[in-house]
């Protein structure tokens, strides 16, 4: 693509030359002037954005200049690439009434790990401005131009796609959008082998993955670093931009301030200004953990976990923000941060919500009964929700753990599944829609704990999460079908990110608990033709002589039993030291390692019949860590074609935008300026 | 799917009973009645295959029997489902002129791990009948039941599917099908972050795999047991059946001959005797190595590569099957087994393929004067192929090998690359096509080390192969066009299974080597945020001053350098004890590990400044092993829609069969009967 490489040539050269390390002064920002958002970045017609433009003055280390005095009479000109003229100030181009004024601060980071264990940190001064709520009607390229210290320029081109749908006709009229955080395709391999049963080969019944209209692969990285967390692949899924690790829908400045980064609108605040659209978040994390804060917060730390539950509410209070102020459905856990005790500002948001409206549920059985008709808030635990395997097969595992949503002390036994909450979020947006204008909805529904079990080695609990997803795509297609909207509703599953899950083998765990050294109980594992068939469809009385297929007692696609003899050998490629038993830990989720005066060692109360194995990761690290891998994208329904292909993540912002017709050509639609 | 469930209930339960284990009797026969093709076989209308009935009464063990007489009046009905009237003996319904003669024999197994330890095998004696070289013209269900020991049934449900499209109007008339060994998408992934540039997160070019017009995923596991090998997943892909590890285009009995398991027809085979199709076969590895063999050949033994490359040149002579009796292309390593010295009945094969008109080259420059006319052998090397990276970048890797294909103790230095061979083989079948009837061609081309170096952890290497396929699917596409006949060929690119593999962060190798312990090593990884960017396409001399985009010596779609300072932080789920520093191998591919009185430990000569991994595998285990993980299709050209979605690997060789419209319906059109 040498027209691509012949733009921006003035930047690959600079953004390189700085930036293939694991310590970075800012992101996105090689030379001492950043553009905010930076070169290559894409916009659709209409988003609003905030522009931040900072200069730095390095005090010392490699890049030291100025002695430390930043250049303040920096500059911004932006030209349409095609247009007549000069380029024109950001304020004239953009029609802004007022110069915004100008900020400054310090921030220090250490240029290497060297520099780290020297306690040698480099200390930058910053000069900056920022531009608020802006945003580009005009499909085309446009080029940034900011000059600072006299003859010194940082050029980013930033292209306004045309979208391929005329926006007045837009194909779909809601958006059922699905997450299994961390879902990577062999975990999809692993599942369908647990809870489908074959014959020679041949599989007798699949997943709904696998019966999808649509197959697509996306690229996960973030901005700035090749291996993404579930904040900024967030932000590229909800808004089309990549940023950085622990952002949400802003570019990271380096201001100290987490909430005044520069904003980018996201999917469901494009769809509530543009057509009103009805908004519903469903997860089975806490409300506010990174996939459904993504959904309309904004800030560059997603661990501001009571800020984000005032966001869901109120929108961003900062800088007015124009938000979603109030989404028609929150259900999950995290009900640390409703309760005075962890809430924004020590406000009881259970009544706050109350107060604006919202019904209000805090187990399966007050989520069932519901008024479709009202906005919904159900939070049915403190902190994470339980997991499928610990619901659905290990019960006595809900007990003890006093996470009762209410804060009474008692546990969060009747907790729903994401199918429960999801079908009922289509119930109530549905019916909210057709109470009103028929606007459609927007839901994002995230099977949060595949990423969660994964992290701890938990790979069982993570395959029930990954069924239950895949389970809770299968039901709610039959669910749109009867309410008589499956046409109108484009059906989106994808994941944020992967972690270098696979199966090696088979194990015999008979064989493995019965060895006595560690090297010996690797000899359980049976490789290629000793690998075996899968022991999870098999009831553990079966036999020969019992001629009847067997059905687990949670249905035709799940395993029939946890705890087979003959159990998977599986493993992540990043872990901490641990051991490993391939057997489903009884007592809930793993915990494999516990920190010491040496870092991260094995737990010794986890997998205790297991062999040790030594960590690939730094012995900081507590679990394993995501991966690079590109992950899946399936997809059904109007517009769902669009959706086949290998593409970055943002492409799914755009595609999905398009099948809602969310482009705006002129700001007379828009209500912000 | 209850209707497939509801045909085969009485295998399910019987299967399942006794094969979810690592150790199994025979595999596909869980009773004591075997029946190959066994149930839920699929074939294309005329295929050829054999059938293999056994009865086996085991001595001692769980399954002990009738004193371990087995029964020798076994006999096997067959019925088409839905046909009037009763089942029909197998010699009446396949019209058979003799009922061949019995057989019998004795083999034993280990029951478990625990039998293996205490050396007490279980002792199977069988009597066994096969019924050579039949077919089945009529699309639809075959039901085709075992009686023996009196009052035992084993039932199987045999497909023979009707084909999507007429096969008179079939869509291509040439397909060229590359397989990437052991290519995962997470090493498609990592892949492109090393050769491909990104600013910001933008991606400047993509791998043409990202690029190409359709997407599918394939399932690859064996037909008795999950994890596969390189040689009965190219079965599944060559004739549209799964089979056992080892077992190439047979289903494997427990007779001792390795060359009398039931035979299945191959779609190269069927493409020669149903259109006189040129075949070409071209890999990076010895040549009768599973991929390729699997072409043509016929073993349960994929071991046996002297005979193998006998079957290229004569086809099989056991059993007067009908094969394709000389290849038209043959390209790759393996120059071992054409030599006297370990060549099938110590004749020099590369006399025996002039003595039958062949051209033949011993390396890259004889390679490009071949007469495009004739039939082509070429050998490269003794053994597998140099791999990309030390051909071309670390040149001195090839030299002191003594591995001239000419068996003269010099090196091959020459050797050409995926790429060339691929090609040349395009040249020639297309030359030989046009002087012929035009009758089109089958080209197979396997990149064979990317597997085999995954296998021994060389992830550079691996990613290097995967890129020169990269670059070879490129190059076809264009050469293609430029022969003018790129839409009449269908181009599918797969792989036969995964690794493991995948990118969990960057890693310092500057500090990793100065670091002195092994805890103290694993800080050098970067993970998230602190991965960091590629720095495998920054030139080493680069710095923000120099304002030019740099592309390696080998192209713009490969790394710029292999060993940057901020590597890749890769892994595999499974491998033996090794040490880690996540550098380029300058010395040729890695030895990860040797043996030891203890089993495999760490080669003391490997990745010396790296940190110490204990192994997930057996110690018995030299490298790495195989997947579980389904892996992507890619496809272009007539009938290449067709490959969109989630299927079995087998479906690849019924969409490839379709495209080719390869199907017959009544045995006049054939002349093996």
């Amino acid at each position: 693509m040498p027209s691509l490489l012949r733009i921006s040539v003035a930047l690959v050269a600079a953004a390189l030359g700085s930036q293939a390390q694991t310590f970075q002064r800012l992101g996105t920002c090689p030379t001492l002037g950043c553009v905010f958002p930076p070169d290559q970045a894409d916009f659709l017609p209409g988003q609003v954005f905030d522009i931040r433009l900072e200069v730095h003055a390095p005090v010392n280390g490699s890049e030291a200049f100025n002695n430390g005095v930043p250049d303040e009479k920096f500059a911004l000109t932006i030209q349409r690439v095609g247009e007549h003229g000069k380029a024109r100030t950001v304020k004239e181009f953009l029609g802004l009434k007022a110069e915004p004024a100008l900020e400054k601060w310090t921030f220090s980071y250490f240029e290497d790990l060297f520099a780290q264990d020297a306690k040698t940190p480099t200390v930058v001064n910053v000069a900056s401005k920022a531009y608020r709520q802006v945003a580009l009607y005009t499909p085309g390229e446009y080029t940034a131009t900011l000059n600072f210290f006299g003859n010194q320029k940082t050029i980013a081109t930033w292209t306004v796609r045309e979208p391929p749908t005329n926006p007045k006709k837009h194909k779909a009229k809601n958006v059922l959008f699905f997450i299994g955080d961390g879902m990577t395709i062999s975990m999809q391999t692993a599942a369908r082998l647990i809870a489908h049963k074959s014959i020679n080969g041949k599989y007798q019944s699949l997943l709904q993955l696998d019966q999808m209209d649509n197959l697509g692969h996306q690229m996960t990285h973030s901005i700035d670093s090749f291996i993404t967390d579930s904040a900024n692949s967030a932000t590229a899924l909800n808004t089309g931009h990549k940023s950085t690790v622990n952002a949400l829908n802003v570019y990271v400045d380096s201001s100290p301030d987490p909430f005044d980064d520069p904003k980018v609108e996201t999917l469901a605040e494009m769809f509530r200004r543009v057509r009103n659209g009805l908004i519903g978040i469903v997860t089975t994390a806490f409300v506010a953990d990174a996939t459904p804060a993504a959904v309309v917060a904004h800030t560059r730390n997603r661990d501001l976990a009571a800020p984000i539950v005032d966001m869901f509410l109120h929108g961003e209070t900062n800088y007015s923000w124009p938000g979603v102020k109030g989404v028609d459905v929150l259900f999950g856990g995290g009900a640390e941060n409703f309760l005075p005790t962890g809430s924004f500002q020590g406000k009881n948001y259970y009544d706050e919500f109350k107060k604006a409206g919202y019904g209000v549920a805090f187990d399966n059985k007050s989520l069932q009964t519901l008024d479709n008709k009202k906005r919904a808030l159900g939070i049915f635990s403190i902190s994470n929700m339980a997991k499928w395997v610990d619901r659905q097969v290990l019960k006595k595992n809900l007990f003890g753990l006093k996470n009762s949503p209410t804060g009474d002390g008692t546990d969060a036994v009747d907790q729903p599944g994401l199918k429960e909450m999801t079908l009922k979020a289509i119930d109530i947006l549905h019916a909210r829609s057709k109470a009103d204008k028929n606007q459609g909805w927007y839901l994002m529904s995230e099977a949060a704990s595949i990423d969660k079990m994964m992290h701890v080695l938990d790979y069982h609990r993570a395959l029930g999460e990954l069924l239950e997803l895949d389970d809770t795509v299968r039901a709610s297609i039959e669910h749109l079908k009867k309410l008589g909207i499956y046409d109108d509703t484009l059906i989106v599953v994808t994941a944020d990110h992967g972690h270098g899950f696979d199966v090696f083998g088979g194990v015999d765990t008979q064989y493995l608990h019965a060895a006595s050294s560690d090297r010996q109980k690797r000899s359980a594992i049976g490789v290629y033709a000793n690998s075996g068939l899968s022991g999870y469809t098999v009831a553990p009385d079966s036999s020969p002589k019992n001629n009847t297929v067997v059905i687990g007692a949670q249905g035709a696609n799940f395993p029939v039993q946890w705890d087979p003899r003959f159990a998977l050998a599986a493993g992540v490629v990043a872990f901490p030291d641990h051991r490993e038993n391939y057997t489903t830990a009884q007592n809930g989720p793993r915990l494999p390692a516990v920190n010491s005066a040496d870092g991260f060692v094995p737990n010794p109360t986890d997998a205790q019949d297991g062999f040790a194995l030594s960590g690939t990761i730094p012995t900081n690290q507590a679990q394993g860590v995501h991966s690079l891998t590109d992950v899946a994208v399936y997809a059904n329904g109007p517009g769902s074609e669009a959706f086949r292909g290998v593409y970055s993540a943002i492409d799914i912002f755009f595609k999905m935008a398009d099948a809602l017709g969310l482009a705006t050509f002129s700001n007379t639609t828009s209500s912000h300026h």
